[in-house]
């Protein structure tokens, strides 16, 4: 790996932006980097477009024309099955074919999670592909396994999902044998409910992991942990939470600013260097996630996506292929 | 309800300020209103030295004398069942035996919660006793049902709490009809794991609630809920990251204000207005919560109490009373 052209299909309808700000992240992720391709799938004629619009190289791009459209809101099992003729599903069959190397979309989060397990499939041994979102804290970067796919998991899953996260976290953001916490309600062993109790022990035995014990949600902004383990309803309630308090207390903060013309002048002086830190804190702008032990790569881009997300999402697909990440995830979990 | 006295027992070695600040927020409530009386169980010298140090009204305290204290970190059924001649076992005793109205505690939530089920009882016809702090929102104030006690819920269960939970916060903070919401990572009917797809269609069909359906964790810091339900676990995850969250925003902010000179007079002019501002969003600040559906009240106070808060949770049970709380949870759910 690591030295030939890396084909890249791009969801061009998905997300809140799609379809220009999608073309124009295409755009910038093609000028930064080498080393790949770009299959645009969608509306033939928005991409011819946005092709000469953001000056996309041609010999870098090709187009997967496609007719129909998954909403965010539609029921993403139906929708897989029905919209054959989606960038979703022509893109992901792409990949599943060996005709691509891997799919990003800022698309329905449910139909793209339910595509990469259908369409795309899991890696031999793979009980269910985690989603996981790279999060800040206080320390840098962790990477919370599961968010997404798997809202009933098992404790099997569960030890997978570490062990996935741990080589996805080591290799992307280069820390060395990342702590591995269970996300939980307090930090003694007994502690948690039926599903947590379970895995506990399991971690513990795990030799490929660095684990060490329940994480509780409050300590998880402080960075107490590097890959956070949960299943897919608790680690939502977290990175939502997150993001969400976030959001509340900066416009509280923005409330206050503005309050009078004394804490005007006073927001004036902290402003560029606050909205500059605070960018680091935002959830939301730390690119895609990808949903990890598929045959091939899907990265989910954030719905509300602007083009440097895009760009961001593309690269990780990239970066994710010259570190050859599933080849690692087979070594360490001894598929096959 | 609501003319006679109110007997209220205090846990005085509960907590981390314990006995200090225990003993000065009794002093606080009692200057602060009449009709109730306080029995101060812990050590009788350090209770004693209370009593005259912080000046409390001798006709209304009495002093519950206990020699074991159960510690944080100890596995609380244990230390329920082996205790017996601590603050928490004997406090509670005196509510199962009717010789007071309800028991206040900031030591640890598991001996707390133990206890109110064990010792003081539940309710006929109340499955499970559900923790419901209030949280603060960009809109006031909302109250989570459950966020310690039953972390594998039923979805009966879950039913019973979005009553109570109801009924507690629009009688405590006047919310009138109160929004109940589920919490879940979706905000369509099919979304969410097993026990949520069991319980959504019984809220729905529970006609003492004013049901709104699923609420994201993203939405309740900005109060799209009154009421949010939850089994523990869940509850647990919001509640702490969104400590957690505020408490490492705010780290970054105090940095960057901290940074260079001109920050620094920026946030003179600010400090005092964000400061207040900041402390209604103070989740730890919220007083006590109560364990619901019990034979009796057990007020669980946040570990860290100061004397206000401490203060507070006894009010907070003085007016639990006088608004015939549970009397009112008796006639909702048609208990008995």
């Amino acid at each position: 790996m690591g030295q030939e052209n890396i084909r890249i299909v791009l969801d061009v309808m998905g997300g809140d932006n799609a379809p220009s700000c999608n073309l124009e992240g295409a755009a910038k992720a093609l000028k930064e980097k080498e080393g790949f391709s770009l299959i645009l799938a969608g509306d033939e004629t928005a991409i011819k477009e946005g092709i000469d619009k953001y000056d996309l190289p041609k010999d870098r791009v090709e187009v997967l024309p496609t007719t129909e459209i998954i909403e965010m809101a539609e029921p993403p099992v139906m929708a897989i099955r029905k919209k054959k003729d989606s960038s979703i599903v022509k893109g992901m069959e792409m990949v599943k074919k060996g005709e691509a190397e891997a799919f990003v979309s800022a698309g329905s989060t449910g139909a793209v999670l339910i595509g990469g397990q259908t369409i795309v499939g899991r890696l031999k041994g793979i009980r269910r592909p985690p989603l996981c979102p790279l999060i800040p804290t206080e320390k840098g970067t962790a990477c919370l396994a599961d968010c997404g796919a798997n809202v009933d998991a098992r404790p099997e899953m569960l030890v997978q999902f570490a062990q996935m996260g741990s080589i996805y976290l080591e290799n992307m953001i280069g820390i060395k044998n990342p702590r591995v916490g269970i996300l939980n309600v307090g930090a003694e062993e007994e502690k948690g409910n039926a599903l947590v109790k379970e895995t506990f022990p399991m971690l513990k035995e795990c030799k490929t992991i660095n684990f060490i014990g329940s994480v509780e949600a409050r300590d998880v902004p402080a960075g107490y942990a590097d890959v956070i383990v949960a299943d897919a309803f608790s680690g939502n309630i977290l990175l939502k939470t997150y993001e969400g308090t976030a959001k509340s207390l900066m416009k509280i903060i923005k409330g206050v600013m503005m309050s009078s013309t004394k804490t005007k002048i006073g927001a004036l002086m902290i402003k560029k260097e606050l909205k500059e830190t605070l960018k680091i804190f935002d959830v939301s702008a730390h690119g895609g996630a990808p949903l990890l032990g598929l045959n091939g790569l899907v990265v989910k881009s954030h719905g509300s996506s602007d083009a440097d997300e895009i760009a961001n999402s593309i690269l990780e697909a990239q970066l994710f292929y010259e570190k050859d990440i599933n080849g690692q995830i087979k070594k360490a979990l001894e598929l096959d």
